[in-house]
């Protein structure tokens, strides 16, 4: 089958794979009609994470179920049914807590996971399918529009979630949301889900932050370090209570505890790329929480889809760009050159 | 009257000084009767931290008030008080939500704020008396032993409650403190007076660990680094679900980070002397959240009072070591050399 293939910094090749097979009782195989490349793709195509080479990329599934072991129970050949880009057991502590990503027995797609292999695939194998896959209810399976809106439940839309379940935003708050990427957009969509009254979208790039107030976003602030912490702490005369930190650099992790107000949250679901703790001060010095991780999934994806379903909730603007699996490497190249917010992959095509 | 004065690393005296005067009218003038050096002031004295030379230090002071400005209606001359380390104004947003230490109009003592002078000292100004100073009820204001026992409630021991208060920390809990020094043993003390089943102290003396078990600790982790770390994890099977973070070296904050079970609560109540972000790649990967802070004294103070006067929490043992006004200098010594968990200043012996 082919499968995307890291080959080093900048390449990403597609090239032809193994079929995935099932090898334990609970495993299930997905073929990927849909899957995407995700801003987090890009810290090793752009060199920032090593890789082994020769490993399969992506982590954002969707697709037809062709086969499951004997064990599984909640899916069966021909479901369509989405993937979180982490597989849990669905039963350890840490999954009945809700961080599924915490799994004991868990773990990734892509390249940090060849268990696996990678989600920009004709095929993936899931483990603990049970706990792991969501079934797309049949009237919906074959809407293409449907499925472009759920598409991102897999990982950015539930990712932008966490962080607002993390800064502990409820309605009527005020939200800062940093970054303008997939996530960040995203965040302005949870926010604006839970009901938020106002949400200042902070980023470098007009046209997504234009995407952002289309998303929600009250306010927006373009302007870069110092000056944007200023003007968030104008916009909210002195910081707001709840902070979602949607990018993972380290001038994002520091404006976050800079526009913080004392006391408040601070949700950061960027994966970290930090080596300096500056941002360490301004949590102790004004008492705020810090709250991270990888988004549990599989917790937010059956109520996030609910809103899809119901035509409340739309984060498909974030799609901007769609490749089929043989323009994947054009796809990583359009998001590295920020032409793209998010790319969709329809493999089937 | 007599201060002690930073005259640069390893170099504290006692000096003359100008005696503090009302200046506004919230200002009270306290004749400070005990206070104490404490292990963040060994930043300064080790020269970690930069001060001017001639500050005044210290920020622990408890005494008989001497003199009020016409605003004043919680306490007059002659109350015995505990100050706590920082000054606040009672009425603002922060000050209202309990965080004092975020007082919009409010400062500490030492050398971080010339405002009030240090506490290691013969008086000290007190600005905002109101929403700061707590008054000792009468039956117990001239008895030296209660006196011992509310002291440290000034700081280290509001800062061990505070931590467990980040931490998230119930009854029937499990707890593990880092760090053996004041505020580590007060952390034990805190998290058994929540009720915590099971606290873990982790240190590297065993003295002081060995006085940790007395205020409650039910077991004991000396190791270092990894092993430590090893220890903690197989005494939780896994990892605990709070954690009381006493130190604020970065070697600390990894532990804490490293013990903490997934899904987990970090208190971090150690003045942060941080340089790398490696403490955070364990709190994303274990989506652990990290709240951290000066304790809001004020907030706390009352209730801690009420429990020391009733005799159910007695943070003494910590003060291990007894000296005048002039002995403050052999003080910062004994602590710099741990001869001493925590010095007593009996300033009017």
């Amino acid at each position: 089958m082919k499968s995307a293939v890291y080959r080093g910094p900048g390449d990403v090749r597609i090239e032809e794979k193994p079929e995935p097979e099932l090898q334990q009782p609970t495993d299930a195989v997905i073929r990927v009609t849909h899957t995407a490349i995700c801003g987090s793709d890009l810290w090793f195509y752009r060199g920032h994470e090593e890789h082994e080479e020769g490993s399969g990329v992506g982590h954002e599934p969707m697709g037809i179920v062709e086969e499951v072991g004997e064990d599984v129970t909640s899916v069966q050949p021909g479901d369509r049914v989405l993937v979180p880009f982490a597989y849990s057991c669905g039963e350890c502590e840490f999954c009945r807590k809700g961080i599924h990503t915490a799994c004991v027995d868990g773990g990734f797609f892509g390249p940090h996971g060849d268990e696996t292999g990678g989600a920009q695939a004709e095929k993936v194998r899931v483990l603990h399918a049970d706990g792991t896959v969501v079934r797309v209810p049949e009237r919906y399976a074959d809407d293409e529009e449907t499925l472009k809106s759920l598409l991102p439940l897999t990982d950015v839309m539930s990712t932008g979630h966490h962080a607002a379940v993390l800064a502990d935003l409820e309605a009527g708050d005020t939200a800062v949301v940093i970054g303008d990427g997939a996530v960040g957009l995203c965040g302005v969509l949870a926010a604006k889900r839970i009901g938020a009254e106002r949400i200042i979208a902070v980023g470098h790039h007009e046209d997504r932050l234009e995407v952002a107030r289309e998303l929600g976003a009250t306010d927006t602030v373009s302007s870069r370090g110092q000056e944007a912490v200023e003007e968030v702490l104008e916009l909210t005369h002195g910081g707001a209570n709840h902070v979602l930190e949607c990018v993972g650099a380290a001038s994002a992790l520091e404006t976050a505890a800079q526009v913080a107000r004392p006391g408040g949250s601070i949700g950061a679901v960027g994966v970290p790329h930090v080596e300096s703790a500056d941002f360490l001060q301004p949590i102790f010095y004004k008492n705020l929480s810090f709250s991270a991780g990888g988004a549990p999934v599989r917790n937010y994806i059956e109520e996030l889809m609910d809103d899809v379903l119901q035509g409340t909730l739309d984060p498909s603007p974030i799609l901007t760009k769609t490749v089929d699996l043989d323009g994947v490497p054009e796809g990583y190249q359009a998001m590295d050159d920020r032409e793209a917010i998010k790319v969709m992959v329809k493999v089937d095509e």
